[in-house]
């Protein structure tokens, strides 16, 4: 377990040359793309022209000229292969918490009758808080929130949703997709997937599970940048049955029909709701096309390389608690490990250049994206890690002062 | 009517010197920035700088380090004054659809036994629609659209809100927002204000009105760039009592708590939703930024005046019927003509330079923005619109296709 070896690592991946595609700073060892991805040099090249040529001397017309009408349809069929789904099943709009609630809406007015939604405790906030505010309009439906081993047996016949993320915000524990799906649906329940941790970092295959339902975050995996818009995947055989309940000129038959009777669109532009975020969009697009530029299966092997190597090494230089799973097959891209002191501890890595995230209570959490990390990285932010714990740095006073609200 | 007598106006334009802040082509007349505003020039520079020092350098770190968590209560304070506002009322969140959705909803929830909302027909449709979508989870409520002399009757001891746009999108027709609001209140009703056409182009004043709610569009004359975020207005003495429909994490009291239950922000922070898009908060920002740098009253008085040299002008030079209230003091701060071939004539304007829009079926519409449009602009246009119609421009072929979709 040397930096020699970590380095042959990184001269044997076929990935090494993405590194320079990314505008990360030397100086640093990033390991926070599970929370923030890192800029694409191509993205600040694209917003600006996008500001100057396309917004500056194209103005409204680049709706027409440039495209932008089509931009949520366009870069949600980039995204689609990336999930296991179809061209015309997913598209970028609103943000992940906004796009939970329409489908969640959805999925309750196609299941009348049925009243409960089934999520974990503990999964990520804004999934179960949107399922939570859709009792100011409907006060009879139910978050049902379950531990995962009791997830089977509270799919009873009056649960309209499952609503579960794919891998886990905390604990990087990923679900059987295949499996709940289908139990789900002996239910007669939907399923709607978070792909939030998932999209980019791991294997996703909607279709092939038979998912009905998903979402997901552009500025995680994808790179899209800080509040990237977000996406969400409707089955093509659910789309002429299921509806939005954010019904917004975008999602109209004919937006610019302005008639007063709302229409919603055929396929999935119904799940549109106002006029789209344009500097977003172009932001996403270029995260999207660089990951498309890679190959998929050579970056989901690099994501579990990384990241078992990341435990190989703390389990040799500083053993503390592994909270996600010791098995690759069953985890997203990033790792927990419990620390008492998980804050300070954080604190003292960032002030190194290891940047990764503190979730409270006790976790800290290293975030693997096979695009931009390294090996190497690996190496040092474990390195760093021990050196703190051995002199104990993370209890110097500085360090307790909570000024970090991410 | 000459074109010395509009450099004459220019000149004397206390605001002429905003003109050279915007990226605006010189080949053009840019009469659609009720639309899409014009891009400020330090707008490409923010992007640029958010993109390579916040993002790329600054990375996750950013939501402390570049306030970036703050942003959406910081541009909300800044539009706040443009509206009539106080600090604490305004915050910018998601698009004028979805914040639409999240007012009605709270309005209905907060009088229970009342299921109706009015509005007019003809208003912008998103609006109506997002009226209309609230009946996927609350079927009995009725969207009631009843002309606007007519509106008073129609508040009877159903109707939960009044929702109406204070500025006609089409005709430019401004509401009394002061009696329509009392009226309103004698009913028990909320009114909500969509200050899309108003904000930043004619005087608003929320709170001398007593109004209750209000959202707005960041892309218009706030020049915040294609598809910006957008805003909305709670009065302060109701932002305890109201709940969002809408509860992401960052509407949360403790967003980073990361608690299964869901407790609202105090305050208008309530109504946030998801991660908020730090790319199109920069650029509205700046946009917001350049008007609190220009004198409101001079740019409310240079509003009217253009569009009432426009319509001087037209009534001297080319005749058309207006659409738009004849008084200043009755509309907003754009003015539709009727022509029965309205899209053939609006494309052989725009081939000439003039950038108006069509609204169908049958008007051109042009859009005055005081920071960046001249009276000889005015002047312009004017003339090609006095040519194009003298020698029945609009009929050759090419302008019949129907290529614009906005």
């Amino acid at each position: 377990m040397t930096l020699a070896e970590a380095q042959r690592r990184d001269a044997a991946d076929p990935l090494r040359h993405f590194r320079t595609a990314f505008a990360l700073p030397d100086s640093i060892v990033y390991l926070d793309g599970n929370s923030l991805g890192a800029l694409p040099n191509r993205t600040a090249a694209r917003l600006a022209d996008t500001a100057a040529r396309e917004w500056g001397d194209g103005l409204v017309r680049s709706w027409n000229s440039n495209d932008w009408i089509a931009a949520p349809r366009r870069v949600g069929d980039k995204i689609a292969p990336l999930i296991g789904a179809q061209p015309g099943e997913v598209i970028v709009a609103d943000s992940t918490s906004v796009n939970t609630y329409k489908l969640l809406a959805a999925a309750l007015a196609a299941r009348p009758g049925r009243t409960v939604i089934v999520s974990e405790p503990g999964n990520f906030p804004t999934d179960v808080y949107m399922a939570q505010g859709l009792k100011l309009l409907r006060p009879d439906i139910e978050l049902r929130l379950v531990p995962r081993a009791d997830i089977d047996s509270a799919l009873d016949d009056n649960v309209a949703v499952l609503l579960l993320t794919h891998v886990h915000y905390k604990t990087a524990e990923m679900f059987d997709m295949v499996g709940l799906t289908a139990k789900a649906h002996t239910a007669g329940a939907f399923t709607l997937w978070d792909l939030s941790h998932s999209a980019g970092a791991v294997c996703v295959d909607l279709n092939a599970a038979n998912a009905d339902l998903a979402v997901g975050c552009g500025y995680k995996y994808l790179n899209g940048g800080p509040g990237a818009p977000a996406f969400l995947f409707v089955a093509e055989r659910h789309q002429a049955a299921l509806h939005s309940p954010l019904t917004g000129w975008m999602g109209h038959a004919a937006p610019f029909g302005f008639a007063d009777a709302y229409a919603p669109a055929p396929g999935i532009d119904r799940f549109l709701c106002g006029t789209p975020p344009i500097l977003g969009l172009a932001a996403l697009e270029e995260g999207v096309d660089l990951m498309r530029g890679a190959d998929f299966d050579a970056l989901l092997t690099k994501s579990r390389a990384l990241s078992s190597y990341f435990i190989d090494l703390v389990e040799t230089r500083c053993p503390l608690p592994l909270v996600s799973p010791r098995d690759a097959a069953e985890r997203g891209s990033h790792i927990s490990l419990r620390h008492e002191h998980g804050y300070p501890v954080m604190q003292a890595l960032i002030e190194r250049g290891i940047i990764g995230d503190f979730r409270a209570p006790d976790l800290l959490r290293f975030g693997f994206a096979p695009l931009y990390n390294s090996f190497e990285d690996v190496w040092h932010a474990v390195g760093a890690l021990t050196d703190i714990l051995d002199v104990g740095a993370w209890r110097e006073d500085r360090y307790a002062v909570r000024t970090r609200v991410t």
